[in-house]
């Protein structure tokens, strides 16, 4: 074993915790092992010669800063002196993020270097990628992992996370161009969800003809198979959802696809699930009644709209009393059953509380929400596209997809930095730099939304440990009020970086005339109160922080009406499964799952204590399990009502747990406005299917 | 039990085969069945009033006849009181072809609609449809299924039996545009080839990653999945092979995939499986010598050429020496003898002997021939396409595949005839029609093909029925004797036709010029003796009819070389699986597997007794797994002489046969000029798996 990795073990090797050996295993990494084996340069000019000539580094960066320019970018980056705090974070930079040799027995890069490209990279002026290499390389925010992994090199993936397709509609053509767009988006990297609720149900007619059609499981099987075979060149999974309706006669066949019992021929692998769930199908549980799912190409035939057209809280009981369209009558609650069954066999399907999200869409003007993403935070309106055959593509119509960037903000750092405000601007501003620096034309509906809705998702991680350092139990009172305040103050940051790049550059996202935003109503509650802090423990948190005030807001609604927005949504709360390693900080705004993390990768078993664990922050680093997970929706309540977008929000369920907990889970959610629940984890899942699902 | 079924089943009830059970069920099937249950109209103008304005027959059709060329050709398909000769016929007929109401409760065509509606529809004058309706009443020829069932019906699946790809050239556009176009071409019916062999191999490199690529069989299992997924609307399974030279790295993996242990991850559960067999392999078999596979990848990067671009005999010694091409060593007889393991097993793959293909290919000025089809008939060149993403289609390179529309003569009734040449001469003007009508847009290669060069496929079946009615024993020298004469004949009026076509139309195929049919060298052997009967049995066959001599041949060559010829290729011996019940004859040029046939569908258990088996004919009934399997080897060899495409070749093999029985079996159908063999069959198969595959 190499001595790094036995050091790092050896943690846990004892009666108690002993994290000295991790900093120890993390000076042996870097000694032994990074510092030996990175290759040698005289000075930066032979780096960068070396780089661009061996086609590793994006030659056009280099033509844009002149050599002083990058030479004062990177010296500032290594200025910082950086160091790693765990050997965890170090291990997965060095691992997964820097620039080896081809045969990967050497590093080209190290972490200075990554963060100083990627500043470059996503910056217009020196004075800008100086700004950005600041909080980059600090970690004041980080980018999410596309971004950090590929800005400023040459030929490869995307900069983006995140697409969302509602291309997906109900003839062959669009499936089999859908199936394309797939293939593309998961080659370049990205997580992809497809929505599926236009589909015309399994035994619906095709050309007249009864009983015939296969419904969604396939088309869903077709994706799953596309996703594991276009995978990111072997080094990270493909990985998509597909999103349906509650409402839709085949919910019930891709629940099965991901029971444990289920046959080869019916199960997605690859391929995860997500529900979407109507306001009235909840009221039909409440009520403990039955309730309709309904075929969509009856439907269509009957009212000649799509399915995703249909808003289905208001149109249910019209819908549901015409003797035209074909229905089942279903039992809500079995149904909800069933969910939860499926949950606990297998975390999926995550579902999206379509009322809640639509309640707050600051775009109705646009379109309504449908559907969320691979890690279900990112909600916006979608519209289907319609795809005909080989050379009649000036036919297509082409709907609104999504494309969103992410990063997040490391609480921790950005609290320490005292200046919330430049954090969040520079994030923003970074994001828009992605978006503008992206163009998908390969997906054209991708590309539409790319290119006028400008959507980006910035979010935050390391809650739980900036909570347990700052001796705050998560989900406490003390604790929502911080997340109150905090997430205000980001809110506004974010909105007014985007108005000021409306502002300055005359770029306006289509849609905000006459949206919610332009309105000033998805800012009233900004309006009515300032959000302080009110308990002296959460005061002394922000002491030397100005926060916004009720007259900020009110300016800024101003400026907004007069400027306009750059970005249709400019929030999301991202698992951060990978990064949150990197940036030493717990994931996203979820309680940690164990004080001290054990990971089995391919290779070694690692040991990964959580940040700042002490006998003095123990108690504060409470496991996920062991909550009350209203704690934990609480927390995601109170984050959401300040994130335009929403919020990867994970409940993590004991063995003890039943079914029926789960459900009360659903409902309380339902009920505290949450608008997506991303899967469950169970306490009983073996290490290496966590973390698989983590990734 | 249904009377009919019952009344057949007594077929087989006694001690010996009585026929007189089946014309008693046959009686009954009329009396009980079609008649009472077809709908009546008074009269044809009734009938064609309702059935255009039902939508099921196409109304373009009747603003291109007057009523009264119509009924003329209704009256004359009546008027030759036509009888099914067996139950088997009439049962299959009226269950599979003639068009029934929605809930297919009743009949609305008859056979002799059916025969009168495509008359008219593939005709473009009366004279011409009166001409047809002749013959398909009459069954001296029959269209292949698709364009029997659908010709004069709205909406509904196309006519064309083939379609050969070879669009799937290594990158992701093309393979996902491949999947698009076998979703295309299989919703509308149609055997689909592709031709998979330039796609780099499992383990090659991608984006200069090592060892991260799936290969072929990546591409297999989602070709597998939408060909289940795209079927034609329940009605037949969709259906397709791809074809990969035994020169590639893969060739193993997709031999595995067709053996019964495999596990289903890898399995090819709908998708047959070709395999390209170039001389230099077969050398090395008989040289008992190693042969390399190679990895098209590394191929391409060293020498900028794609695997089917290698013509492998001529050059293999080169590129086997290069040590930058990446390859590895396999013995060819354990090769071969896996081939003979896996077909021993599954009755795959089907093989595809290069050398032959090529050796007599008449265009090798347009390409050579890489691939085959679902049955291994269609030998024709191909060249790939290069497909971009989308918004991009202007730079796709656009090769050439394949669209063959097929018919058979019915050999009996073809020599009844006593005029083969009318027979010949009215079918390929037939097979004309139907290219003409074709255009299939959606797949532009296959647009381009059926444009350009416009091949079409006639062939014949009811040779083993026609022999034993004759009292001549399959594959004895006077049925290859007979076999020779008959298809040089008929090969004679098949490309006087096809000159004709182009004289009165003056459209000849792309590629005639600089092809061995303007050189002559195709006729080369017409040319060099006559085609007539030897012995006195085989030319009491032929008396009365007219057979071309030399001259004729001389005057049709001189009159090509003039004229040109409308077609790229005229003929290729289809399986008739379908068809050949219909047309009361022995299936293709093949041996009869069973005296009397027993089917079991979903419904019921069916018997057929072989056309004309009685006392007097049985003898010549020896089943196909009694023989030698080098009788169907001459039997075919003879026949491919004369035929431009190829022939569906089924080897019948009892089980007490060994692989080393097959490998013999394919060397010596390779020395005799065989060009490919189709699938094997075992006797021990179930009946179920039989049908499926001969569907
Ligand atoms: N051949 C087929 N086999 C199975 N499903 C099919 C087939 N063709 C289409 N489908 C499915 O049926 C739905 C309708 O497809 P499409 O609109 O392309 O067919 P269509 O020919 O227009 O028939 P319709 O008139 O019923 O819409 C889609 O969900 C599609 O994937
Ligand atoms: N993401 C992927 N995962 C797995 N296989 C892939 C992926 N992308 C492409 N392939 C396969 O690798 C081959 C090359 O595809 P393509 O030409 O589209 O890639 P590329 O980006 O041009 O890479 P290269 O430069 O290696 O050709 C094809 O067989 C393709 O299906
Ligand atoms: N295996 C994956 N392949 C492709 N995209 C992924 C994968 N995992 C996550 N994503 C995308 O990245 C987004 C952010 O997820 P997150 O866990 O925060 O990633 P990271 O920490 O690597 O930045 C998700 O919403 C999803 O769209
Ligand atoms: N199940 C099927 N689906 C689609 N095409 C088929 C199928 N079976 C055969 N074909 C196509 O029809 C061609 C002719 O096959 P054949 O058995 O002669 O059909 P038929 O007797 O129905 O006319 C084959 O080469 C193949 O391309
Ligand atoms: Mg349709
Ligand atoms: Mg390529």
């Amino acid at each position: 074993m190499e001595r790094w990795i036995e050091l790092n073990n050896k943690v846990l090797a004892g009666s108690v915790v002993d994290t000295r050996y991790d900093t120890e295993a993390l000076q042996a990494f870097f000694q032994e092992k990074v510092n030996p084996n990175t290759v040698f340069f005289h000075n930066l000019a032979e780096k960068v010669r070396y780089m661009v000539e061996h086609g590793l580094w994006d030659a056009e960066l280099f033509t844009r800063y002149s050599p002083q320019d990058v030479q004062q970018v990177f010296e500032k980056a290594y200025g910082y002196k950086f160091r790693f705090k765990a050997f965890m974070g170090a291990y997965k930079f060095y691992s997964e993020y820097a620039t080896m040799t081809p045969d990967r027995s050497r590093w080209l890069e190290r972490y200075e270097d990554r963060m100083a490209l990627t500043a470059l990279a996503r910056s217009e002026t020196v004075e800008g990628a100086l700004d950005l290499v600041h909080h980059l390389v600090n970690q004041t925010f980080t980018p999410a992992t596309p971004t950090l992994m590929n800005s400023g090199k040459a030929n490869t993936g995307r900069l983006v996370s995140c697409f969302l397709l509602q291309d997906c509609t109900d003839n062959l053509d669009s499936i089999t161009k859908t199936l394309s767009f797939v293939a593309e988006l998961s080659k370049g990297g990205g997580g992809i969800g497809v929505e599926v609720s236009n589909l015309r149900a399994r035994g619906e007619s095709l050309r007249g003809i009864q009983n015939v059609t296969k419904g969604v499981m396939g088309v869903a099987k077709m994706l799953d198979n596309m996703l594991r075979y276009a995978d990111q060149a072997g080094q990270r999974p493909g990985a998509g959802a597909i999103y349906l309706s509650v409402m839709h006669a085949d919910f019930g066949d891709t629940l099965n696809a991901k029971k444990i019992a289920t046959d080869e021929d019916a199960r997605l692998k690859t391929l995860s699930v997500g529900a979407t769930i109507p306001d009235v199908f909840l009221d039909k549980v409440r009520a403990g009644e039955d309730i309709f799912q309904f075929y969509p190409h009856s439907l269509w035939q009957e009212t000649g709209r799509e399915f995703t057209d249909i808003d289905w809280t208001r149109e249910y009981q019209t819908l549901a009393d015409n003797p035209n369209i074909r229905k089942k009558r279903v039992s809500a609650r079995r149904v909800l059953e069933d969910i939860a069954v499926t949950q606990g066999e297998s975390g999926y399907p995550y579902l999206l509380f379509e009322g809640n999200a639509n309640r707050v869409n600051p775009i109705p003007n646009v379109g309504s929400i449908k559907m969320s993403n691979l890690c279900s935070e990112i909600l916006q309106p979608t519209l289907p596209s319609y795809f005909h055959p080989y050379g009649q593509e000036s036919k297509d119509r082409v709907g609104l997809d999504v494309s969103c960037n992410l990063a997040s903000l490391v609480i921790e750092r950005a609290m320490e930095s005292r200046d919330l405000g430049s954090v969040v601007g520079t994030a923003i501003r970074m994001l828009d730099n992605v978006a503008r620096s992206t163009s998908i034309h390969e997906v054209p509906a991708v590309r539409r939304a790319n290119d006028e809705m400008r959507s980006i998702g910035l979010g935050a991680m390391g809650l739980h440990s900036f909570l347990a350092k700052s001796e705050l139990i998560y989900g406490s009172p003390e604790a929502l009020e911080f997340c109150d305040v905090f997430f205000a103050a980001m809110h506004y940051h974010a909105r007014k970086a985007s108005m000021e790049i409306a502002r300055d550059t005359g770029f306006v996202f289509r849609g905000f005339e006459g949206s919610r935003y332009q309105s000033g109503e998805h800012f009233a509650q900004y309006l009515e109160r300032d959000f302080r802090p009110v308990t002296p423990e959460v005061a002394a948190l922000f002491v030397g922080q100005t926060l916004p005030t009720r007259q900020d807001w009110e300016r800024l609604v101003a400026d907004i009406r007069t400027h306009g927005l750059a970005h249709s949504f400019v929030m999301a709360v991202a698992p951060t499964g990978s990064i949150s390693y990197v940036s030493h900080a717990s994931a996203s705004v979820m309680p940690v799952t164990e004080k001290v993390e054990t990971r089995t990768s391919n290779k070694a078993r690692t040991i990964y204590p959580m940040p700042h664990l002490s006998a003095d922050t123990e108690w504060y680093y409470e496991e996920a399990y062991d909550m009350d997970q209203r704690r934990v929706i609480d927390t995601v309540a109170t984050i959401q009502k300040h994130v335009d977008q929403g919020i990867s929000c994970t409940l993590f369920i004991p063995s003890s747990a039943t079914t029926r907990d789960l459900q009360r889970y659903y409902l309380y959610a339902y009920s505290r406005g949450v608008k997506t629940l991303y899967y469950t984890r169970l306490r009983k899942m073996s290490i290496e299917e966590c973390l698989t699902c983590a990734v």
